[in-house]
């Protein structure tokens, strides 16, 4: 996907929380705009949001020697959901459709977004709504045909909390399953270390992408991942940021999300608060 | 009131807004955005928003030759609140307290304004609300004892189809009333034209404050406004722009105004969708 020309305010307000999140003093922050101006000005058109949230986050970091700007919102994130580990997968155990209520939990989770607003929406509240909620693009029986057929599943993760209900989801599947996460923090997007702290160790093979993209920049990854990727019989991809760098990395990657922007709306083709199962095109070699 | 940071992502999407309702082509469009970052750049942090917002307004302009890209907008602004005209006098003539619900439902109008959203909310509901709601900050007696003792008002206006609310409520006052507008279209503020569609003249003097700026900032405007500004002994200010560049301009000032955005609410100290009616700040000569 594209970026869009919505997507550079969008990017200033970002730049601005993350400068804020990672301490930076007012003058700091002020350079943090300056040099995400100088960013977006250079931008080709072609870019993707992944790719140029990569470059905001990076100056932010550098201009307030910050590795983790999201560290102390993450955590509160993780704590958040493993409180309602239980109630999930008590939700999951008891439904008529164990396996449906798991990947609508999977996507509720994925409201756990702190690149799109500074606090994102009331848990329960969210749950409630994605469970009753239909599909705005619904290819879940493709996703479980393949799930059921594969002898593995490569899952992206996207934000960290929203790693504790992809855990029980990864728990009713009977399949080995590699959880990719970010080399590098950016964003509230999960690493290695914020998906051990939600326990994903225990279900799945935690496998650090080596990009600092908070998406799947396939360039940016490390050979190891790329080999994952390849080898892969099916992947699930979540969030917005994965569904912009691999919205059509071929027909085995199923991107999970919560439409919340209105560019990825109009992208996507359904509205913001949508819920989306979509299995990614074939234009391009996945 | 000082630019915050917080307007620096807000007015690359108050441009691009523009950018679109003036008809701008994509490249335009990339052209108008580029130009408020230069713009953004250059800005002195002591700078008060509707400084900007001017000439992040003239940039859209000369980019796309459009001498008021709110035309269409304000036109159905206007449209929709005549519409409920019978409806505002009504409730105000129907009212224990006419004069408090007159003031009310000229906040209630301040709704209207399309610098902060794309679409404002419903009227209907805004109007329910805000006949309910208590203010946050509350100098409406004052206001009220300086408009029984003065000979006259001076009315700043704000945004087209607020206009309409506006004059319901000067119809209730027994003194003259001067109603000022923007002396240049800029966002969706009323000019001589739009206050003229809404009936004003029927009503009051309408005075074109000679500037082009979304707030009254004196340096701007033109000598017989600033003569009228003087000699006035009570001043009406309506909304945020009339509040970010009057907010210290005296004790005869006051601001009617929903807060709807976090940066007034921060600088006002009310929360995001409270109203006020504030009397302005002694600390410079108004």
């Amino acid at each position: 996907m594209k970026i869009y020309l919505d997507c550079y305010p969008c990017f200033l307000r970002q730049a601005l929380s993350a400068a804020r999140r990672a301490g930076g003093t007012e003058h700091q922050q002020l350079a943090v705009l300056k040099n995400t101006m100088v960013i977006l000005d250079g931008l080709d058109t072609g870019a993707n949001p992944p790719e140029i949230a990569r470059l905001v986050h990076h100056a932010v970091k550098q201009e307030i020697s910050s590795s983790d700007p999201y560290r102390e919102a993450k955590l509160e994130s993780t704590k958040q959901a493993l409180k309602m580990l239980p109630e999930i997968r008590r939700l999951i155990d008891s439904s008529k459709d164990p396996m449906d209520t798991a990947i609508r939990l999977a996507i509720a989770g994925n409201i756990m977004d702190l690149g799109v607003v500074e606090h994102f929406g009331d848990l329960e509240k969210t749950i409630e709504k994605v469970l009753k909620q239909p599909f705005a693009i619904d290819h879940t029986e493709e996703l479980k045909s393949m799930l059921s057929a594969a002898d593995h599943l490569l899952y992206l993760a996207d934000n960290t909390g929203e790693t504790v209900f992809d855990r029980a989801f990864i728990e009713r599947l009977n399949i080995p399953v590699v959880y990719a996460v970010r080399g590098v923090p950016v964003l509230n997007d999960a690493t290695v270390q914020d998906a051990e702290e939600a326990g994903l160790h225990n279900v799945a093979d935690i496998l650090p992408n080596g990009s600092d993209a908070p998406g799947t920049i396939l360039e940016l990854c490390s050979d190891q991942f790329n080999e994952a990727f390849k080898r892969a019989p099916v992947i699930i991809a979540k969030g917005q940021g994965n569904y912009e760098s691999l919205s059509d990395a071929g027909s085995k990657v199923f991107c999970l999300l919560q439409v919340k922007c209105p560019v990825i709306a109009e992208d996507i083709g359904a509205p913001v608060g949508s819920i989306v199962c979509r299995r990614s095109a074939v234009s391009s070699p996945g």
